[in-house]
């Protein structure tokens, strides 16, 4: 490439300081994070005014509540540094603690919202870490779609993951529907999840099947993820209205309505599977109740079975269930998949352990795995990676 | 809804204080933006240790290259506010900087990145902004899909924006190639840009024809947006290599047989647009020239045209361009639409008027739209609305 002329770069430094509000000169762009050759990585973050700087990212072990965090160190220039040590491979979010106040990094301009809160990624390669990386493989499309519920007098957005050659096949497909967990939303697979990265990789390596994925958002007091739809950009809290009532459950019927009126889906047992975290964990297991005969395939990813439903709903959904898990032991299926961190919190783990008491008392057959770890998408994405290799075979 | 259950709630609890790196107590939660009955928009932060906290938001107007910004002031709570004067209606970003370093509300979860940058928004009802809204009107698709693009050596992501209805109809649909400035890029006009609301409520209003908005990514030695390709996560530099050489216009015909190859379009010159901001508007220009009989349709919005690329690159794209831009009079077309702000960068202002001069000088017609503004979203979302209404009829 030729020299570019003064003239665009000047137009390029002034759009960028209005962007920035920097000055009308071109900064040392700050490289953080730079990982090194060894796997260490080093961040850096310049703050010359800031008292105390802290970082928190994904490869400090949680134990319990808390996220640890570690005091990065002001260097003369202002800038805070923190260098990490070897790191195993993985993709790890991030950010840091300014004074008290939680800000992405500036130098990274790759940034997830998950929940409410946003962080920045980063990828330490190797294991299962290469299939969460765009590699050159045949990618699938991920479109966001919107369908009709009336069951909750909306319009709401899902969004789809449609396997290498779709478009260009007359092929019919299988389905796994894959939920998030609490305060998610349509999005959080393909945000911190990597699903659509974990499935084009696992399908050009002949691991995993094609097949479609539908994200589902299941918080049916929403239309859509914050900005995307017509409640505007208010955060959401936390916990929203109508998220473990039933009325997901209920209503879920629309969107296998939609995606199968839609998509060249395989329309059989065999070919459905249904999989969630946390929460999602807990709305698969109650949604592959009560649609008897729908699902060969149910994956239950640190389920939040802790929660008695039949104790706070009046949801339809939630009524019989005993009798319910009855019928769809006596129905049959090829898979019941539980998987959690034995690090998670008690109160999960002693809710799963009761579900399987449960799935015992009845001789209802169930694949565990435990694993190290605890209530993160490091497991979550581990886990759709065993999964999705484990059905539509 | 019955009252939930401690158990979830502490499960809520403790997951939210992991990714926000809270204490286990339920803070209030922090309103910002709050937008007052009188469309005045109160901001808060808490940042306790700060010792100065601005605001910058795009109600400030750009004099020159620096955007305004404004202090913000510290309650003994720590809590810092700041309060606008009544705004007119648009779509706002907005960011904070404390103690000189920029960083994003944690109180608004919706975050855009634009070039490298990271902002929050919030919309201010009326007139344009009301095209901006997620609004109760049929949604049209929006999908993230690869094409090949051997000309690049690369497999290359693009935005797909089909209309309400394309899934399932038989018809034939015209097509609008909306291009970003630099340093955007596919992802650039679904963030900012607002194209799928803007189309969707322009659809619904029956100003504008059912089209496909098709959101290419210019940087050719991109091969999707950060985070999104095999580059990984890195942070681009302001300006990439290969943007302005003749590679993206070299290899747009790659792009054209996709789309034509894999939706249902009209595949003929007046059912073909092209339109871009800066230096989107720039690629319209050569584009446009390059690709004979091609488009009846071009738009270019605030474009880079001070940029006088056959001074810079042996691209056969920049050949014998004023030949080119004879053909191009003489083969006809129905709109070449120029449209700019009236406090843009006087460099941009002054190869706008040597264009349109050249234009003049050869008798080719063109319309020109001068506007208040400068260079800003404010000013692109408005130019596609006006430019989609004007296409295709």
């Amino acid at each position: 490439m030729k020299k570019l002329p003064l003239l665009i770069l000047l137009i390029g430094l002034t759009i960028r300081s209005m962007n920035a509000q920097q000055a009308l000169t071109r900064e040392p762009q700050l490289i953080s994070p730079e990982i090194h050759k060894d796997k260490s990585v080093t961040f850096r973050l310049n703050a010359p005014k800031a008292s105390t700087v802290t970082i928190t990212g994904g490869w400090m072990n949680s134990v319990g509540v808390t996220r640890p965090s570690a005091e990065m160190k002001r260097g003369e220039d202002g800038i805070w540094t923190y260098t990490t040590d070897v790191l195993s491979p993985e993709f790890y979010s991030y950010s840091y603690v300014v004074d008290g106040m939680k800000t992405v990094d500036p130098a990274n301009a790759y940034v997830i919202r998950d929940v409410a809160n946003v962080s920045n990624a980063f990828i330490i390669d190797g294991g299962y870490a290469d299939l969460y990386k765009v590699t050159e493989v045949p990618h699938g499309t991920v479109s966001r779609r919107w369908y009709s519920s009336p069951g909750n007098n909306k319009v709401r957005r899902v969004t789809i993951y449609t396997p290498p050659g779709y478009e260009n096949s007359k092929a019919n497909f299988p389905v796994l529907y894959l939920l998030h967990g609490i305060g998610g939303d349509e999005e959080a697979w393909m945000g911190l999840g990597r699903a659509s990265q974990i499935l084009d990789n696992l399908i050009a390596q002949g691991k995993t099947k094609p097949m479609i994925l539908v994200m589902t958002n299941g918080n049916v007091s929403q239309e859509a993820a914050p900005g995307e739809g017509s409640e505007g950009f208010t955060k959401p809290s936390f916990m929203l209205p109508q998220t473990m009532d039933g009325k997901f459950e209920e209503t879920f019927g629309y969107i296998l309505k939609f995606v199968e009126g839609n998509y060249r889906v395989k329309a059989t047992k065999e070919s459905r599977a249904i999989a969630g975290l946390s929460m999602g964990g807990y709305h698969t297991c109650y949604i592959s109740q009560n649609y008897p005969n729908t699902f060969d395939y149910m994956g239950l990813f640190s389920p939040a079975l802790n929660n008695k439903p039949e104790d706070h709903s009046e949801s339809p959904a939630y009524q019989n269930l005993k009798e319910k898990l009855v019928i769809q032991k006596r129905n049959g299926y090829k898979l019941y998949w539980i998987a959690v961190g034995k690090s998670d919190f008690p109160i999960l783990l002693s809710g799963i352990q009761d579900f399987r008491n449960q799935l015992d008392g009845i001789g209802m057959k169930y694949d565990f795995l435990e694993t190290d770890g605890s209530h993160t998408w490091a497991n979550w994405r581990k886990y759709l990676t065993e999964f999705s290799q484990k059905i539509f075979k």
